[in-house]
């Protein structure tokens, strides 16, 4: 085995913040400590904008109960940034690594975080300069390709999942129609995990609308008037992605319609928008009175005290095992999850898979999933997701 | 003493859920099969409609495991409504109680439930009927006068306190001004309970506003500026009942600016026009690039699985004691509660009040709690609140 490369690690946190994104971060900076030949672990500050800026947090000075206390902390403690670098932006980032004399790098993040962890690993291949970089993957909507599922998925699985089965509670107490918008711009696997508080048969969600099939308006109207018919309620998960059949997200012809405000000149685009649209349709189409819409928003990523552990130990492994990987002479790879076993059995297998598997494109919601009429999950998908979530709260019935 | 009054008991749920009614629910139940004179327990469905719609569940099919299983289940199990009985109603549910011979009446709700059961009281002393009406409080507004506090408030604020404690994580993570709209219309005891977030000097929540402050739209702008120039980001509390200085509702306004939407037909009032409407403000008059809003919404009162272990146990109590004090000849009155001792002393005593000192009016959050700019709620705040809420989760920072 060839003499091991020495020097220092930078780790940085990316994109959309999760609730287990810093077991990532501690089980990164844990593993590397064991290892001699990482000299030392610099945390950037707000991702690569930190290492651009050359803002680090010496992790010489944390201790392990600090590391401790922010692994179970929601949101990515080093901050984040939404910066896409281009190729400029990731020369300025190997600069600064060779600069620093930083051989290893740990980019936690989602797709985007993926392939600017490409761009750096091939500009120091390039430029014949040692350096590991690895991705650490992360995302609440489960869109990564090749890995069985991502850290960050199941604890907002579980929030998701969790509100649902109360507000299906809230629902049967004051019958009405209950639209929740959930977060997933391309990917319905969140909006699915809703499937889980259906308990009982005729429970809601009664309608579940994800972005992997077209969202035809007068279709979910009718959808909504046979539940209402049915059910006398009628509770409803939408992801926040849906579009119409010519690809227009709703939300975007939503916002356009709300350009001007009282005062003429506000623009009301706000996470609001879908769900109150849906609701307003509703009520005018169907004549329903009592139609409600919440939308989760920031909460089923970073709601502090809610996580699944199975997500949280797994998040912390995905770090350890990027650090492991790369003290092993492999680089511009993501660490990736294979389920080995479900159910009463359920068990991953980590690996390594070369970053062009993961960066960039998504993958969607598996169309198995989805029912053939396109507005409901199978509750086949609840086999998928529900070893994810680890323990979901029970609920009692009087009737 | 007399002889203890013979027949039959309805309990019913009215107004808005909350985690733990159905603790108080279950404590009514419990205590009531304790004594021999109460023949049977009959629960409304949906409160008054199902009493007079003569819908009732018979509580003897039910047994204790069912009766569990409920408590922990947020929302009201038995249905609620938000019927407000007049006189004529109101001799509707005495006439069933006469028809089914019930002689105990336990009504969990808020200030127009007590007035309900007041009435219905009232109704039977006028007719010389032996009827033991009694109210048992709850509320996540917390704004019921005469108790220390209401049985629903400390889950509530529990929630809202954990929103905002990761919710400030993830505004660090990715700055900017984030808008959180909570529950509360006329009282400001759930916003304020976001305090609890700032565990830190410099934290979040920055601003905080409560209905019992007009709120200035020019002040409020100001007061966003001076905190983005002081911490480069802001984290914002608001009541869903902000109203300015003419006492005009926020939303309501918001809700008119906002009547057509693209088929020209539309209402667009929704849970979100609150939170897009100050965002829109804040991006137009301040030119903040990145302002979010979301609004709690029903979770704050339904989320499975968080709630207060104090709040549920005094809620359970508070059920026991309207049983125990009907049965002891007393009528028309509220259960409430008296703080005997605080912090880590934190205790409570149970008493009962005529129903006329909870009924219709309702107390708002005393203006000592909130600083004299009336943008922020006190420290002294969390000594009132934090024993309500239990234990909140713990949030770790690397810098």
């Amino acid at each position: 085995m060839a003499e091991k490369i020495k020097g220092k690690a930078v780790v940085g946190q990316s994109g959309g913040p999760t609730m287990v994104i810093n077991q990532s971060l501690v089980g990164v900076v844990e593993e590397a400590r064991k290892h001699p030949e990482i000299t030392g672990i610099l945390g950037a500050k707000h991702g690569v904008r930190g290492i651009i800026e050359e803002k680090f947090l010496d992790f010489a000075s944390v201790d392990q109960a600090t590391l401790e206390a922010v692994a179970v902390t929601p949101s990515s403690a080093l901050g984040s940034s939404r910066d896409k670098p281009d190729a400029e932006y990731c020369k300025k980032i190997f600069d600064v690594f060779r600069k620093h004399d930083v051989r290893y790098f740990y980019y936690i993040g989602g797709n985007d975080s993926a392939d600017t962890a490409r761009i750096v690993n091939d500009l120091a291949k390039d430029n014949n300069y040692d350096l590991q970089a690895f991705h650490v993957p992360k995302t609440i909507d489960n869109d990564l390709r090749t890995t069985d599922h991502c850290p960050g998925y199941g604890s907002a699985a579980k929030f998701v999942a969790s509100a649902f089965m109360g507000d299906d509670q809230d629902n049967r107490a004051l019958p009405g129609v209950k639209i929740n918008v959930v977060m997933g711009r391309h990917a319905g696997f969140l909006t699915a995990a809703s499937v889980l508080a259906r308990t009982r048969d005729g429970e809601g969600p009664h309608l579940i609308y994800v972005p992997e099939v077209d969202f035809i308006e007068d279709k979910f109207l009718a959808d909504v008037d046979a539940i209402m018919k049915k059910c006398g309620r009628c509770m409803i998960a939408v992801s926040e992605g849906i579009h119409d059949a010519q690809g227009n997200a709703i939300t975007a012809k939503v916002a356009a319609s709300n350009e001007r405000d009282a005062h003429g000149n506000i623009q009301l685009s706000g996470t609001g928008a879908l769900g109150d649209y849906l609701s307003g349709l509703i009520k005018a189409k169907l004549g329903v009175k009592r139609v409600r819409a919440d939308t989760f928003g920031y909460l089923q990523r970073s709601f502090a005290g809610i996580y699944s552990k199975v997500d949280a130990a797994e998040a912390r492994i995905v770090g350890q095992k990027a650090v492991e990987y790369s003290t092993q002479g492999i680089s511009g790879s993501s660490v990736a999850m294979k389920r080995v076993g479900n159910g009463a059995n359920y068990a991953v297998e980590y690996f390594h898979t070369d970053i062009k598997n993961v960066a960039r494109e998504t993958k969607p919601l598996p169309r198995e999933f989805i029912n053939a009429e396109g507005n409901n999950i199978l509750d086949s998908f609840k086999d998928y997701v529900a070893p994810l979530v680890d323990v979901l709260p029970t609920v009692g019935y009087l009737f």
